[in-house]
């Protein structure tokens, strides 16, 4: 028996290699509980629209609670001959109910169903994105507030530019990952669109009343055009692209995160259970998980680039194309969730070495622009002023100094506005406290921002 | 002499290689006009602040007044000695108001700075694609609304599936152009947000009131954090990322008319003043246009992947790649704003031809799914149905007949379920008119759809 | 007991979600049998180096050769806790053989042994390629062959340009994979060296012999840098953009064959067990296949997007995100074998339909070039004659007839260098014979071409 | 007046935006002297076959000759009217030569013209990569040469892994770029195949001798099919990739210096001449050199996705959006080009700081492998050896010693198996020393490399 539902105007059989080409069933069973949930509103919309008996409806409701139960239980065999998830589950049904479940396929087709499935899926999804950001913005709030007053050397182009607070540092990937937050949830929105009813492309002859559906299914609105409906995958690629900034801003961290562990940095450690050791050299502890997130952010973008591709100059409507938007998203969703969750995880696993930092700001001149700002201060223009310090900073790194070690004779033979109250404005401390503005390094505001974001956190 | 500004702590100059390589001047000089606006706003408010003195302000003001009209009339000459714009229009201020240009630059950095600049400018290039996304949807509805009645084969895999009203057809691109001005509204929210203030990476150590300028240049909000605010550059990567998902959809109606201009479709038109003709084939008249834009998308799209990888892996906070986001970011831009213009143009400059239409969607059983419909509304399962339905295509394609053309004695030897009323829902015009619900073919629900849009477009 | 090899060195455990996010055995499994082969190579040398007793090597032979026989007979549980593949066959032997298993281990590290793994994966897998390659390209000069002499409209910018043979279409693919063919083997060379010796970055400190070992193994060379050896993943990145290359070719003779399908081209049909149907509409014979080949060339794509990122800006020698190259590679590697596969078998599945393309010949002005060219040799530069016939086009059109339905009269008011041979020039047959130089359509040309491609083919 | 050469079959003029939109002169403009040159092997070509007279290529060749000298004096005017580089130089010509000029176009194409005026002048432009490839390999052999004993710590996860020579370390990017030299020249023979003689897509009618245009291009070959001759633009693409893999490689070493030149490396020193400064931090010297090539790199992956992306799924012959292979592939030359010539000119003036080196060495356990091996040596199995000293080295970290200042009595707590000649395998230099094989790290072989090097970098 051919089991092909549409095998009536073929001459021959699909060939097996042309089936498992073809079939999606080996990916898409994940998207299985949605198939039944979007198919039991499809039901009772049919029903209510005098499509469908009221028999029809119970004997499709009792069949799929069934067969969720048989997935639950791990007991269904999918079948690569039924294509895909929602021809297996419609035999399935057929097979428990009969003739309920021939019927249960009027007024939609494959290509409106499919797009429903992946928009259910993938709300839920973003949804617990979002929570994983937020815990993991938790993580990075409690390391700021901890380390508020932890001085490090701020880098720019890798040398040393100004001390910085480290919690300031972290409060910079809450930002980012707050950015990211609300690029999920816009693009929840576009998400959150019911394509049921286009049917195959065109929309249907059935009485359907879609705006029930979408109440039933969740869904804030109703696609407006059968043919954008079944063609559109802008989600896809929009929750991509959302994805991999997101991983991108990980990647920085990770960045950072192992070049801080390298011994010449040593600003942190990592708990031993993120790290691995190595087959051949005994004293080796790496740190494999932000190695791994840095190279794992290129996946992503790689799938983003496949979606966008994938997508480029198809005409309207359907075109098989479309099949291979599930592997990439399916992947960039997984890679992001597992991401997420053993980032919150390590970054509670991080020991932070205050003494190695300082130690690192002493050694780059860090407090020039202070000085500078000082001149400012007593009355040179700026221009003139960071001039001055210039001058000032290659004696003393011709002498191996730091400007602190400066005498004020040495330092008064740059500028006569120079007086002893220097000294304080070239302290790191004294750096760090002097920026006191709102977005500033200075401690009172990392504090500020730490109550800002935990309000915040505790809100969602 | 060496006119850099930073000179003071080097040992030699820069080398010619370098400064040509390093030089940004020849493409950010089209940032001049937003970096003039955030340093009037910024100077403003350091007056306020006690920073600057009022004569130093007015100063400023009326220097950058003279420069702003000399960049008009086109004669400043940028000089890649000082690298920027940013260095070539502070240089400019000082040679014509001295001390008051060297103070101008007092608690902020070419970081912040910079980061502004493309920030002003990005927003109301923004404002100006949304314009330019709203009067190709009108002239799409229009097209929509002339073609209401219009039946056209509908494809799915290229081949002929059901019939749809090219109006139909024209507003689903409708709808992808309304997520896309979504999408660039929503990034607007982020582009909105005002870096200024963050310094070099750390803050300033002067009492600068960052609310006071963000409001003087429109800004939303400020950046919170200053090490993100220099570093982060997920604006522009969300945004060329909305813009390669508009550039997709330009590219799908792009490949669309391309083959219906093709004469073996020969459903469209395109006025010749959109089309050049061939150095050898004298009778060629080639749709240029859209073959540009279909791959002018794949450039857009590069740009997208050049700015996600270039911000992978980069420690915080400005490092010099980032001088490497503005022309992906300007060249995305112009051809945003290229392509929308001509569109709207050219598709105003598109004929329909009706006749040719019809004539394809009798070639392609394009009715098989109403006789389908039909019989299940007699009461047969649809699974069923669609089975018979198979059948009788296959007899009619190998006696090359339509559907329509069999006689009732052979239709109802595939099922006794039919009567003469069938021939009525074998008709494209049958078929188009029993698609009547939110989102279907039916030249009703096209009529409705075009005032719902029109409505919308007059709104904004 | 914890089964980590390198535990000695921790204070506590690898935490369970960081095992099933940084283990590779799921993926990496694959390269079992390479990695044995490795071994036995790097044992048999250490033996012949004098760090291995024969008695030792003898263990490990016998050991291996069991391990192999549980794999192929599926007996083989991989463990996660081990991480990778090479832990797992490490712990197996040593768990058969005890003490030499432990001492396998000397001289290398995973880094080289992992690289040594990936690359006789690859060649061998470049190899399969080839001979698939070259099948395909076998299916194609058959085509042509069959179909020399078959004129179809040639297109440019998808409007009519010149008749063409449609064996002359099927060759210019030919020639695409011969392109594809020798990228191949070029990117072969550089796969082909071993970066075994290398140990974990800097070689070893036992006296091994690389080039026996290389010769065992079949290698051309040997990697002359070890940090070189144990970081490069340029073979990988090479291979994908060959890859992605072969791909694109195949995704534009997808293009072509769904749309020569479409029933307005009608130029082809595709068997049936190529095609699937549609759940809804009992009409549609979908050419599912160049569709989703399409749709993969995409995928592959994105995988060597995420390669390149993935590589980009790492510092040397190994880092943990090169674990990443394996499950891109793998999937391009078996995107292409299943897809050139399907593809030969398809292309040989293909039917021609010489009326339909004929007809379309006669539709677009075809043979124009040809009366350009008849005026030149009567004297006429070929810019005004260009000139001429464009405006005899033109004519023609507004009449709706084709130029050779233009009588003589009417021809010669636009030229009165026209004369009765013209008819000739005009017909498809004579412009494609016409065409007769090396790379030109004439069918004479056709055949040479495939009899060359023939000869080529046989004798690799 | 229209100068459209193509206009007679035309109803209206192009509109000025899509002259604008379409014309490629701004950036062809580049091609002239390509395009010059092929035109002028075609003339001699027709002479001979006949098709133009001995007078008419003496007026091409003389006209050619007054056209060159005005391109180089920049007196031309290039018309966007005229839309490309092929249209303008035929309108001075004829403007020149009158009829000859207009016989020239005979028997050719733009479609092969371009192809054949890209590939010519990318010919060049690899030969010219290929020697500053050279050239950057030299000052990297210089460079390895100089320091060959100089001892810093090779990292494998940035942490410390095994003392390795910095020449040697240096020596992997001449391997890298080795590699890239072979990509770039089996990639020049793909490119260096004539397309000319395809003309619009089939051939022409013309008796060309297009084995005489290829011997007087210098063309290896000529393309076989006219069809493939004309859409081809595997060779940009393949070529992009190469480019991309060698600024990915340079990436890596920018990543590199960049943070050896962080003070907390303190490894290296970039000479003032390739660094700048800060408007804001009087204090800083930055590399922007390395960063701004690691921000390139992204922008020619850029380009290779786009190219990429731009050809798939055209369908055959010549499309419009071929135009916009042109300009990723101009500016990914540039960019290549200036990168390799700024590169090479920097690794001259970069200064090396063995003490800083040498302390790092002394941080991180560097030797512990080599401890392993000893034990080895001495006849433990390799994975107990290895469990021994990982054993060792955490006590050493607990006591926050280094391996060899471990006392015999405490090593010897570990394994009996240690005596006092193991202080000699704990030091750098007998690491480093130990690794004497092909290969390794070894000073011996690194002077073996150096050799081979300048050998072959004198051969080419």
């Amino acid at each position: 028996m051919d089991e092909k539902v549409w095998s009536g105007r073929f001459h021959e059989p699909v060939s097996e290699l042309v089936k498992q080409y073809t079939a999606s069933i080996t990916f898409d069973q994940r998207l299985a509980q949605c198939d039944i949930q979007g198919s039991l509103a499809h039901a009772q919309m049919l029903q209510q629209a005098g499509v469908l008996s009221v028999e029809d409806l119970s004997a499709i409701k009792a069949g799929m609670q069934e067969i969720l139960q048989e997935i639950a239980a791990g007991k269904v065999e999918w079948s690569v001959d039924l294509e895909d998830v929602h021809m297996n589950v419609e035999r399935l049904l057929t097979q428990k109910v009969g003739d309920a479940g021939k019927r249960l396929h009027t007024g939609r087709s494959r290509n409106d169903q499919v797009a429903t499935d992946i928009r259910l899926w993938l709300r839920e999804e973003i949804d617990r994105v979002v929570v994983l950001i937020r815990d993991l913005q938790s993580a990075l709030v409690d390391l700021a507030d901890k380390n508020a007053e932890v001085v490090m050397p701020g880098f720019t182009h890798m040398q040393v530019a100004q001390p910085v607070s480290f919690g300031h540092h972290m409060l910079a990937y809450v930002e980012m990952l707050g950015r990211d937050g609300e690029r999920m949830l816009d693009c929840r929105h576009r998400v959150n669109r019911m394509p049921l009813g286009a049917a195959a492309l065109a929309g249907t002859t059935f009485p359907i009343k879609r705006e029930m559906t979408a109440q039933l299914l969740g869904f804030e609105a109703i696609c407006q055009n059968s043919l954008d409906a079944v063609s559109d995958r802008d989600f896809a690629i929009e929750f991509t692209a959302a994805a991999s900034i997101l991983m991108m801003h990980l990647s920085r961290l990770s960045e950072e995160l192992i070049y801080w562990m390298s011994p010449r940095f040593g600003f942190i450690d990592i708990a031993d259970r993120f790290c691995t050791g190595s087959s051949i050299m005994p004293q080796k502890k790496n740190p494999d998980v932000p190695e791994l997130v840095r190279g794992k952010s290129a996946r992503v973008v790689g799938h983003l680039m496949g979606l966008i591709t994938l997508m480029k100059s198809q005409p309207l409507a359907y075109n098989k194309d479309n099949q291979e938007d599930k592997e990439p998203l399916f992947d960039t969703v997984d890679t992001l969730v597992d991401t997420l969750r053993i980032y919150a995880d390590m970054m509670r696993g991080v020991s932070v070495k205050p003494e190695n930092m300082r130690a690192a700001v002493l050694e780059g001149f860090a407090t020039a622009t202070d000085l500078a700002d000082y001149l400012v201060k007593k009355g040179l223009p700026f221009r003139d002023s960071h001039e001055v310090v210039a001058r000032a900073v290659r004696l003393a790194e011709e002498q191996q100094q730091e400007l602190s070690e400066l005498s004020l004779d040495v330092l008064q033979s740059f500028s006569s506005l120079i007086d002893e109250d220097v000294y304080q404005v070239l302290s790191p401390e004294g750096s760090l406290n002097a920026r006191n503005h709102v977005g500033g390094t200075a401690p009172a505001q990392v504090r500020a921002q730490v109550a800002r974001w935990r309000e915040y956190l505790q809100s969602v």
